[in-house]
């Protein structure tokens, strides 16, 4: 796991690199115009096509849904998906779930994509159209670079679908390394100030709560913590409630419009005492117990970098727990949920 | 909030007797046909939203989208919202983010529908159509039957919508009563059962995942639990590892489709020595330390039902920890985020 997140920097440059590659695809979707997107995923992948969400919607100005594969693998919904822009999002390719609703999409009349890090999976035969994360092999059982490599797969589609030319992620994978190597005294200061808490609840808004929703799932699966994430917004409406001085808040906050809306979140957990870990561009602009910067770059790409310090704090909680973060009791790779 | 539970069986036969309003609504629907539903909502009306999301795609056929109303509000996101249907779920109908949301959508071609509890509301006014769920003031900060009564409406609406009158749904309040008074026992010993737990982790699968998503806030707002729902089939990605024979697992099973998918999370995490509580009509189908059976309808209409004794547990629990489940600290019944 360790090795995996310090391919990073590598793995986002060359991805940047291969821009002709996804505006390839871009090109042939620009030829059926979608007027509908749909995405499907599971896991860390969910919370990947929860990132694409906020970019079609913003970026393209396309309605988007994120789809429950179930409907149509448990109770057979057959949808009019003409003009619709179907999307999974897998690491494996390999996810029983994902094919079938990819084939019933298709014959559903959908245009449909897969993004993942198999580019022979049986995911990608499925689809018409299919893009290569090329993250290379991941070992440990915990995604960490075909995580970051999926976020800057599904931007780098989506920029060349506006027409762009991946102008603001030229130097991302520079910005990942400066993300590594300045985070490590805020990442050690969080191992140990989380050595021993049982609960941590993540936040963020926009399209940092993707990095709130991975965070949480990172350290559940690593760490075996009762994590949960909340959009700032859905946290305010209840949640709320259960927090206090014992309440450990992990707030994702990146300069943009996002971390003006976190900013009535953060003063309503501080002001029930909560010990707020901030992470993120703007996280020395908040009030946190412990704050820890990455590098600003345009708000859309700021999830890339986010995520980087937050693997190498469960990475460093599951070895300071005495737990194996490469190979997490009772889970495997790839699941084949139906 | 225990004579606000105690209403609902009246409630929900009031909204049946009222199907004509709905089938009202459904025919205006039906002159614009959509080819998109778009859903937004907060709190436990996003819970009602995303069984509506599961009822639009199998019985209509039609893709739907969860809205985040922050692309609009904060990132000024303006997509082509034409053939879109835009339902807007609140029962205030006072949260300045989803009248945002609803005024936008219906600039850019939607058409808007507001499913409210408070017909006289700045939701109800900013949007085409509205639909009033009729549920009576509710007191208590914790919803419960502005839930049900939320659910029932979007049944309502969507059963119209396909040319239904709403046959599944006639002996609604007569089983709603049947779950609320035959479940006393069970009840009873959840609550012994619960009284010093610290995390619980709420599962279901299909049309019976809005209710362990509801379950798991009721838990957390009425009594400060570290409540958390999944997917069964996201559990299975990941979190599964957490659970080992300390973990206290709410699993949501009604008969039908979703109950069958559930087994084999069931059996996972039962493998694992969880300690589960079975609530739905499948519960006594099950393995598990305690089951609470309500009784058999259609599947679609299940979740109407396994909510209520969940409801009582989330109220017996927060009596019995010394908590006001009136008035949980930190909530206002109304939350204005942008």
């Amino acid at each position: 796991m360790a090795a995996e997140i310090d391919e990073q920097p590598s793995v986002l440059a060359g991805l940047v690199e291969r821009q002709s590659e996804f505006a390839e695809v871009a090109d042939a979707i620009s030829k059926r115009p979608p007027r509908f997107a749909l995405l499907a995923a599971r896991g860390s992948s969910d919370h990947a096509a929860i990132y694409a969400k906020y970019l079609i919607e913003v970026l393209l100005g396309l309605p988007v849904g994120l789809v429950s594969p179930s409907t149509a693998t448990i109770y057979g919904a057959r949808p009019d998906l003409r003009d619709v822009l179907f999307v999974t999002v897998s690491q494996s390719g390999g996810s029983p779930d994902l094919i079938e609703a990819t084939e019933v999409a298709r014959q559903q009349g959908a245009l449909t994509v897969s993004v993942s890090n198999t580019p022979s999976s049986p995911l990608a035969a499925a689809a018409e159209l299919s893009v290569d994360i090329g993250a290379g092999v991941e070992h440990a059982v915990a995604a960490t670079k075909t995580y970051s490599a999926t976020l800057m797969s599904l931007y780098l589609l989506i920029d060349a679908i506006r027409g762009g030319k991946a102008e603001d992620a030229k130097s991302i994978g520079e910005l990942a390394r400066q993300a590594l190597d300045g985070s490590g005294e805020g990442v050690g200061r969080a191992v140990d100030r989380y050595r021993f808490v049982d609960r941590i609840l993540t936040t963020a808004r926009g399209y940092s709560y993707p990095t709130a929703l991975e965070a949480s799932l990172k350290l559940a699966e690593t760490s075996y913590l009762a994590a949960r994430a909340y959009s700032g917004a859905d946290l305010l409406h209840g949640p709320v409630a259960a927090v206090n001085g014992d309440t450990a808040v992990l707030a994702v906050t990146s300069k943009g419009h996002g971390s003006e809306a976190m900013r009535e979140v953060l003063e309503a957990v501080s002001s029930r005492g909560a010990d707020v870990l901030a992470v993120g561009s703007a996280a020395k602009d908040v009030k946190s117990a412990l704050g820890i910067g990455v590098p600003e770059t345009v708000e859309e790409l700021a999830p890339v970098l986010e995520i980087l310090p937050i693997q190498r704090i469960a990475l460093g909680l599951s070895l300071a727990r005495g737990g194996d973060p490469d190979r997490p009791t009772g889970l495997l790779k790839v699941t084949k949920t139906r």
